[in-house]
């Protein structure tokens, strides 16, 4: 591999991306982890909302005249098709992107406004791959690979330059890894420069394809991968990904769900950030101690901010329920007037605020002219919770959940 | 006014908040408005989240030997809480904050883990503002104000030095305007650097105090005000900051909720960052041409970040009602079994996704034996809505709403 590329190419993708990428300073000292110093680098403020223009703007700039000529194809469903498609258009270059027809419209308006050409696939993430292959072949457009080339990894690799420039002390950088051209793109470039910094990838453990490779020492195919962090659901490292990570990255571990959506919600509320899933996977690695980072100076790359507002909604939602902020009471009451007016008092008096009421009579629970009253409320956190569970039942209510 | 300030002090305010006040870097240009350059300054990326340290700081480390010893007092439900807190702290100084007891409990315990003591007082802010004037007077302690005060505002003047240093061709800078002090701080620094740019303040439209106040030319004095932009939810201009806004800004223009909302929800989607209400108002007033500034390279101000997320919950909400990611379908269906199979399947095909059921039986709407059914789902957007509206319309079923 190492013929493939030189730190020497890292710094010439630098020069080639100074007026094109966002150069976004280090946030931080953040208190995501109690017992080291964390920093952000936060590539979702990045143009596109994610690193990956940084590898596709370098590769597409190092195109034969040939090739230029041709136009540039790419698939995905994702951060790679905006990052293509600008740096095509910012080239001269024609694009044609290939996402699977049930992408988001969102995403399918940003790469169309970026100047590609985008082609519909019916089916899946694979169908649309498979149509841009026969594509390619039929009309001889340059592929331009999400991660497995060392002309985009040598892209990527520049933010491990802006890293080193910024904190020349940095002792360990935590990186989201899918197909793995982001780490092995950052850590080629600081292994080479400051071999003692230590390199962490973090992956969905619903998609753990990278971590498996390292660990039996070849590439490990998933037959199916599912995470909130869509953006590292890969089945497979790529060629090139896999021994750079074999080689310069010091351990791959893996999240869950839960720690992914809680490193989102921290982000909001701590950072200010909206991070997709795939963005905040090192955040959650940092939070849940998941590396051995402690009385260490770390930086997390927050790779990406391209998240589903649908999604996110859910993530707030259900981190709201987990502290307490927002919590459904049911409470079993004899069906008749006056029952509701009482119990609203008492959690007025105790400053919870009902969202809904609903009143289910059918339910087993319930005698034949009981009921089970179901109220959603806003709550300050988990205690406050107990107490209106307490002045409800010193009152003389039921409470049954 | 102007004994009071010279542009040297806002020199002396930057010198001091060197090593203190983060500096965040402009972020642009966005696609906010299609007729301008629009670009950010984005100090909800700010140590607590808004730019309230800057000034806090500022006119803390002005104080003399005897009044460090004193301590100082300061009165906030918000982001000056955790101003005065921080920068007491880091100068040694004992702080006290009054907040009303009501107030969320992240911001009590945010402003408790920058060091300042808390004390709670029963009832809303002006209650909170007396107790902290009483406390004041029996024990000798500094006030902060949290925005009348020549060093406070001196210090908020900073961020115009920042603008104009990264961005010297600037045309318009557009500003939250609470109490003002933000406001007169940049105002009066660009206006004495660089006359010709335009400063224009927004607020909430159901907080016009200093709207208003300049338009009559004396404070005016709102008895009740209602926005979710709280943070700028001020009822009266400060004698200062109403001199300073009446001098040196060129407009001040209100906005919407709604308009706010939509303003949050664009810097989630568009840019990956986290407003609240009162710092977003300067880009709602952008993105809904409340100020000329067609053709002008523009920043706005988005001045804090300590959204609730509660709040922030409703606001991403209402915007997928709004943009058509979200929408609840109610069907006057014959109460027999096979209907909802039916209906089900009609949005399955059609790519609904369904979130929730309810079955109204007791609606006016409905006749003996039929039912409302109300369908929440997701969707693409308004266009799907009506996809999905005409296939069950031509399936035989009645869309009621």
């Amino acid at each position: 591999m190492e013929e493939q590329l030189e730190i020497s190419e890292i710094y010439r993708a630098a020069q080639v991306l100074r007026d094109v990428a966002r150069h976004p300073v280090l946030i931080g000292p953040t208190r995501l982890n109690q017992e080291a110093q964390i920093y952000l680098k936060p590539e979702n403020l990045q143009h596109t909302g994610a690193f990956k223009l940084r590898g596709a703007y370098y590769k597409i700039s190092q195109l034969t005249p040939e090739e230029r000529a041709k136009g540039v194809i790419a698939c995905s469903a994702g951060n790679h098709a905006q990052g293509v498609a600008l740096a095509a258009t910012a080239n001269g270059i024609r694009s044609l992107i290939c996402l699977p027809a049930g992408a988001p419209i969102s995403k399918i308006e940003a790469t169309r406004r970026l100047g590609a050409e985008v082609c519909l696939v019916p089916g899946v993430y694979d169908d649309a791959y498979q149509k841009a292959i026969e594509l390619q072949h039929e009309h001889g457009y340059t592929f331009i690979h999400p991660f497995d080339d060392p002309k985009v990894i040598a892209g990527q690799g520049t933010i491990g330059l802006e890293i080193l420039e910024e904190m020349p002390d940095v002792e360990a950088v935590i990186v989201p890894v899918g197909g793995g051209g982001l780490i092995a793109g950052i850590a080629f470039a600081l292994k080479q420069l400051k071999p003692d910094v230590k390199i962490y990838g973090v992956q969905a453990e619903g998609a753990p394809s990278m971590a498996l490779s390292v660990r039996s020492g070849r590439r490990e195919h998933l037959n199916s991968v599912s995470t909130i962090a869509d953006g590292i659901a890969v089945k497979e490292p790529g060629l090139n990904t896999f021994e750079f990570c074999s080689r310069y990255v010091d351990e791959i571990v893996t999240v869950t769900e839960d720690e992914i959506a809680a490193a989102i919600l921290a982000l909001i509320e701590q950072q200010k950030l909206v991070a997709e899933g795939a963005g905040a996977v090192s955040v959650a690695a940092a939070m849940f101690d998941k590396v051995p980072i402690r009385g260490k100076k770390v930086v997390c790359v927050v790779s990406g901010g391209n998240i589903d507002v649908t999604i996110l909604n859910r993530v707030i939602t259900r981190g709201l329920v987990k502290s307490g902020r927002n919590s459904t009471l049911r409470l079993d009451v004899g069906d008749k007037p006056g029952m509701l007016s009482g119990i609203c008092n008492i959690l007025a008096e105790n400053g919870a605020n009902i969202i809904s009421v609903t009143h289910e009579r059918n339910s087993d629970l319930t005698s034949i002219n009981g009921c089970i009253l179901s109220i959603e409320i806003e709550t300050r956190n988990n205690d406050h919770i107990a107490q209106l569970r307490k002045a409800l039942t010193d009152a003389g209510h039921h409470v049954v959940h």
